[in-house]
C-alpha cells in the first residue's frame, strides 16, 4: 500500500510548477530496504533511517502494519529533532487511542499529527481510486490536502481530532467485514433452499451495487480466497486485528457491536481450520461448514 | 403494493395490439372493496369474490399480507373450478413451504402455481422500478413474463420450483434488514467516537452506493421512522414476520443466520418500547438505546 501511495506522490511532485509550495523531492524509507528499490529507480531518494526523514522533510506519510510499528516509527521520528511545524500523516489502521497519544507526543515537539487511513486495496489506490480519511489540525489538513488528492480520488473529512480518523477507519472496516458475513449467510440460506449463489449475486448486483458489495459476493461465488501476486487481498490475520480493534472500541466506548462479534468468531474458526493466510472473505467458509455445505478450501 | 402492480398491468393491457395473446380485461378483487375503487374508475372490472376471478381469468396475481391470507385466498380460488391451465402467480412474502404446498394443491386442479415476490416499495413499483422474482413451471413463467416486465424493471429468475421464489424473497429481505442493523451499529460506533453520522453516511454513499444502502442510512441520520401517506415504508410488525420466516427457514434447512437473530432481537426491543407502527429501520433505536445515545422516538 505504501508503494502505491508513494508512486502517486512521485507522479504529483514531478508535475509541480515552480510556484507550488511543496518540497520537490520524495524521500522514502522502509524497514525492508529492497521494497524501496523501484521507487528509488523512479526518482525517490532513499532515507536509510526514520531519523533521516526528520531532517529531510516537513511533510511525512506513514503506512505501517500495526500499532507497535506505528509507535516505534513515530517515536523514532520525534526523537530525531523534526523541524517545528512538520506535518506527520499516519495512514495506518490503528486503535484510535494510539493516534490520540501520538498526536500529544508530536505536539510536544511542535509536530502536527494527522490521521489519514485509506480505503482501497493497493492496486485500486495505485489507480487513484482510494478513499482517504483526513482528521487533525485544520491548517495542517489544508496544507496536505493537495497531496491526499494526488494519492486518492476522494477525501472523507473527519474533523479536527486525529482520534476520529482512526475511528472512521474501523467503522469502515466494520461495514466491509460485516458485509462479507451478510453475503455468506444470505448465500448459504439460499443454497440450502434451492436458490443458487449466482442468483443471490444477481440480486446483490441489482439492489446492492458497488464494487465492495459485488466484489466480495463474486469472490464467494467463485470460492476465491487464495491471495495472488496480482490480487493480494487482505488476509485473515490482518482482518482479525482490525475486527479486534473494533470490538475493543465498541466495548470501551459503550457501542454495541454484535455483528462484529459474529465476524470475529467466524474468522477465528477459519483460522483454526488453517486459513490464516487466506483472504478475510474466507470467513464465509465457517458459515458454509456450519451449514454442512461442501468447502472449496481447508476441507 | 397490489394497487401499484394492478395500475401497471392496466397500462400494459391498454396498449396491447390485437395480436397479443393476453386477455384484454383486468379483473380486481380486494377484501376491502373500496381499495379497488380507483382501479375500477381506470377501467378494471370489480370481482366481488375470489371465485369470480376463477371464472373470469386464466392468469391471476395475488399480493396478500401473510400466509393465512394466501392460504384462504388460494383455497377459495381452487374451489371455484378454475379453467385447467390457469396460471396463479403469488407475489406475497410467505414461508416457502406454503408455496410448495399450494403449488401441489393447484396442480391437482390443473392450475400452474408460480411465485413472484417483489422487491421495492409501492411507490417504486408504481414507477416501474420493482424487481420481480420468478419461479415455477417454465412454460407458465414464459407465458407471464411480459406481464412481469410490465409491472417491474427486472426479473430475478429462480428456476422451476415455486418454493425457491419464496425463499429468494426471504434471502433478499435478510440482506435489507441486516443492512439496517449494520448501518445502526456502524453509525453508533462512529457517534460514540467523534465521527458524525453524516460522515458515516458520506462513507456509505461513496463505498456502498445503491438506493437501499443509502436510503436507510439517510433515514437513520434523519431519525425518520414514522410512516407518512407518501412514504408508508415497511412497518416493524411486518418486518418481524419476515425475519421470523427467515429464522425458521434457517433452522429448518440448517443454515446459520446469527445476524437475523440480532435483527429480530432489536426489532422486539423497539416493539416493546411501543414502536410497532414505526418503519422497520427503527430497529436502530435499540442499538442507540443500548449505547446510551439520545432517542428521537419512544423515549
Amino acid at each position: 500500500m505504501g508503494t502505491s501511495m508513494a508512486t502517486n506522490l512521485l507522479e504529483f511532485l514531478s508535475k509541480l510548477s515552480p510556484d507550488d509550495p511543496f518540497e520537490r523531492q520524495l524521500h522514502v524509507h522502509n524497514r525492508t530496504q529492497s521494497k524501496t528499490d523501484k521507487l528509488v529507480s523512479q526518482g525517490a531518494v532513499l532515507a536509510p533511517s526514520v531519523a533521516d526523514l526528520a531532517s529531510a522533510c516537513t511533510i511525512v506519510f506513514s503506512m505501517l502494519l500495526n500499532d507497535a510499528a506505528v509507535t516505534s516509527t513515530v517515536e523514532a521520528f520525534l526523537s530525531a529533532d523534526p523541524k517545528p511545524g512538520t506535518v506527520f500523516v499516519d495512514c495506518s489502521t490503528v486503535y484510535p487511542n494510539l493516534s490520540e497519544d501520538l498526536s500529544h507526543k508530536a505536539a510536544e515537539k511542535g509536530v502536527l499529527y494527522l490521521t489519514s487511513p485509506i480505503f482501497g486495496r493497493p492496486d485500486a489506490v495505485l489507480a487513484h481510486r482510494g478513499l482517504l480519511v483526513s482528521a487533525g489540525d485544520p491548517a495542517a489538513r489544508e496544507r496536505v490536502r493537495p497531496l491526499l488528492e494526488a494519492i486518492g480520488q476522494g477525501i472523507l473529512d473527519c474533523g479536527d481530532d486525529p482520534r476520529a480518523g482512526s475511528a472512521m477507519k474501523l467503522v469502515g472496516n466494520f461495514f466491509i467485514s460485516s458485509w462479507i458475513e451478510l453475503a455468506a449467510e444470505g448465500m448459504t440460506l439460499g443454497e440450502k433452499n434451492g436458490v443458487a449463489r449466482e442468483t443471490v449475486l444477481d440480486f446483490i448486483t441489482r439492489l446492492f451495487p458497488g464494487f465492495i458489495t459485488t466484489g466480495y459476493a463474486k469472490a464467494l461465488v467463485a470460492d476465491k480466497f487464495t491471495p495472488t501476486p496480482e490480487d493480494p487481498g487482505f488476509n485473515l490475520e490482518g482482518g482479525m486485528k482490525d475486527v479486534g480493534h473494533m470490538q475493543r472500541l465498541g466495548r470501551e466506548s459503550g457501542a454495541p457491536l454484535p455483528v462484529a462479534d459474529i465476524v470475529q468468531e467466524h474468522m477465528q474458526q477459519v483460522k483454526n481450520m488453517g486459513g490464516a493466510g487466506l483472504d478475510w472473505s474466507s470467513l464465509s467458509l465457517a458459515v458454509r461448514k456450519e451449514a454442512g455445505l461442501p468447502l472449496s478450501h481447508l476441507q
